[in-house]
């Protein structure tokens, strides 16, 4: 199996989206509102992961396609816990894709403690041999639901799976931190979109803005 | 004056430093290490900022270039606290640069609550009419302490510095809510350490690495 | 008027259009066939030769969206002649634009030189307040055009419009120059294409490929 | 061999000296002057493209670093034949390398037809474990004799050096067009210098130089 082949049109995929998500950010900050998009990353499914999920999940090769809808991942970092519904809002309003599924693991935490939006929509890819319509999971989260993950998924790796009972504490604790963070951060919301109206206003030192606009 | 003429060297300065220490991430990765910076982002300080300065320090225009110490400006993120001290050290020893000062702003908060590592250092620009020396300040911080400052620096720019009582109170449970996921994490470091080792064996999907590299 | 707000749409369709165009090019790689693409550039027309155009064109501001169709510009630039009908079928065969009007300034040469093939598309960006239809004006030609058409915008832009008639014979000499490279390059293109097969499979050393991808 | 890590400084220093070249066309632009870099690129040599010279030239594997000095390469494009003395003084004059060779292609041009301008220069690269110097080759040349190149060091693949008559006659041809492509440049230089001037100062449109700077 050729894998830069196959995966070539979700590459493509995870390009597009990512700019055009990204400039969704540009255009609020253009009429000086609260921008509900802090960052977008993008990723093709490592060749690895595809093998080691299709074993795990029993998915044959040629049914990848459409039975492992994580092929093409993107992920949208939000500040504010209430900015999450904006986001899903502006990608259900997009005429240039079409909603498959959407789960959400905030009202319904995973056990692990888990929490983000997810939704997988079909995006068609115009490619040399014609339309290739491709399966691509968003995954919409707070910057502290985003922090957490990124360990959870480390430790998970490292156990495969199965964490010691210290472990899963600790990860636990981190967990409630995080989510405390995100409790403070939207109380103090009110404050900060003023705030934010006036720093764009007077177009001062951004870095944050700098880094998302590569 | 002819500002973007006179930022020039500015902004040559912090678009080779940013490639220079983004370069430490990925050694640390290929070496199969933690990396002790999670991502860099750079900026030249806005004109208007600048102005803004120059009257409130009372520092004249033609010695900006020698006693406005943050023209130029580095910002490195770090996981953890205690990766600070290594990015310290890795700045120290670089020998295209000349380190000028340092201020610890972790071990002193300053009475905002602000929290970070800052060095200022001399950096040699090569400009098409010769060697410039420019001045650079290089903020070292945690995620969580970025994410307060942030949000600390937009409200002191709605109050104009002037916070009210209550508005001081919440961005102190902000900041001590940061504090503990910051704590948090530090305690669970050691596990998260080894598991991003097996993490980089297994090249597995990373979105926030690929975030970096852009 | 806000420029910066009307022209964002236009950035945008730019933005997705350049990545768009520019898969092709790794599409065509990564199946070891020769690239009708070598690279893809973009641009917003600036405020200042918008406002140029419009009064020389007797345009109304208002009517700019719909009778101004170069607003947002993409340039695809082809190694050889005869890869611009593939580049104008790739076009042609997109279902995410819709094609407005084509002029062959290739095989009607414009009187001052001029050789390149024009497309007029309708294309949809979707942006926080819904979907907006935006006109994108695609320049085709190969390198040589290219290079004789930057040389002949300037010459225009010096004397605005109106050559002297010694200026007038270098640039035809310069354009003749560019016409007969093209011409050597069709003759060799069957060998070079050949080789640049066995190239790609080799996988051998290529600036040029790299340029375009960043 | 790990030759991701043993490349891997490698890749650091020309990441580093693309920014840094690419930083001179700015400072010339925003000075309203001619740039006589019209773009840069850089490449680390294949592993493939490594071991294929090493075998051909007999150079052990542990005496790389000191007996390839093509390993990091960086390409220097310009419009005018006689940028190329400027950009070759630009380079000369900087403080943060150490030239150790030069080649001079263009005076005495290769039998094979090709012409170009070789320096090759030491540069030292701060890693995670302390200061590395690094052999750099940059190759300076005008467009037409980059197209050329390009597609000389094609053919020479295909036919691993054996070049029937046939073709070796065909490039030839090719290489005079560009030759004499060159010459026409050089001729209308004055013109089309003075009118860049106001190009600039008009902030026209202009897509090239859009995509030197992303």
């Amino acid at each position: 199996m050729d894998w830069e082949l196959f995966l070539s049109p979700y590459k493509q995929a995870v390009d597009e989206l990512k700019i055009k998500l990204r400039g969704y950010r540009e255009q609020y900050e253009m009429s000086n509102q609260h921008s509900p998009i802090e960052f977008v990353t993008a990723r093709v499914k490592p060749v690895a992961s595809i093998l080691d999920k299709a074993r795990r999940k029993n998915i044959a090769l040629n049914e990848l396609h459409t039975s492992m809808q994580d092929l093409a991942g993107i992920r949208v970092m939000c500040q504010f816990v209430d900015d999450i519904p904006t986001v899903i809002e502006l990608i259900r309003n997009r005429q240039d894709m079409r909603l498959v599924e959407e789960r959400d693991y905030i009202a319904e935490t995973k056990e692990s403690g888990y929490r983000s939006y997810h939704m997988v929509v079909e995006y068609p890819v115009q490619t040399i041999v014609g339309e290739r319509k491709i399966l691509v999971e968003i995954q919409i989260r707070t910057l502290a639901m985003n922090f957490w993950a990124t360990i959870e998924h480390s430790l998970n790796y490292k156990y495969e799976g199965r964490l010691p009972t210290e472990v899963r504490d600790r990860l636990q604790r981190a967990s409630e931190a995080a989510f405390l963070l995100d409790e403070e951060m939207s109380k103090i919301k009110g404050e900060i979109q003023e705030a934010q109206k006036h720093f764009a206003l007077k177009k001062i030192e951004d870095h944050d803005l700098k880094r998302t606009k590569r």
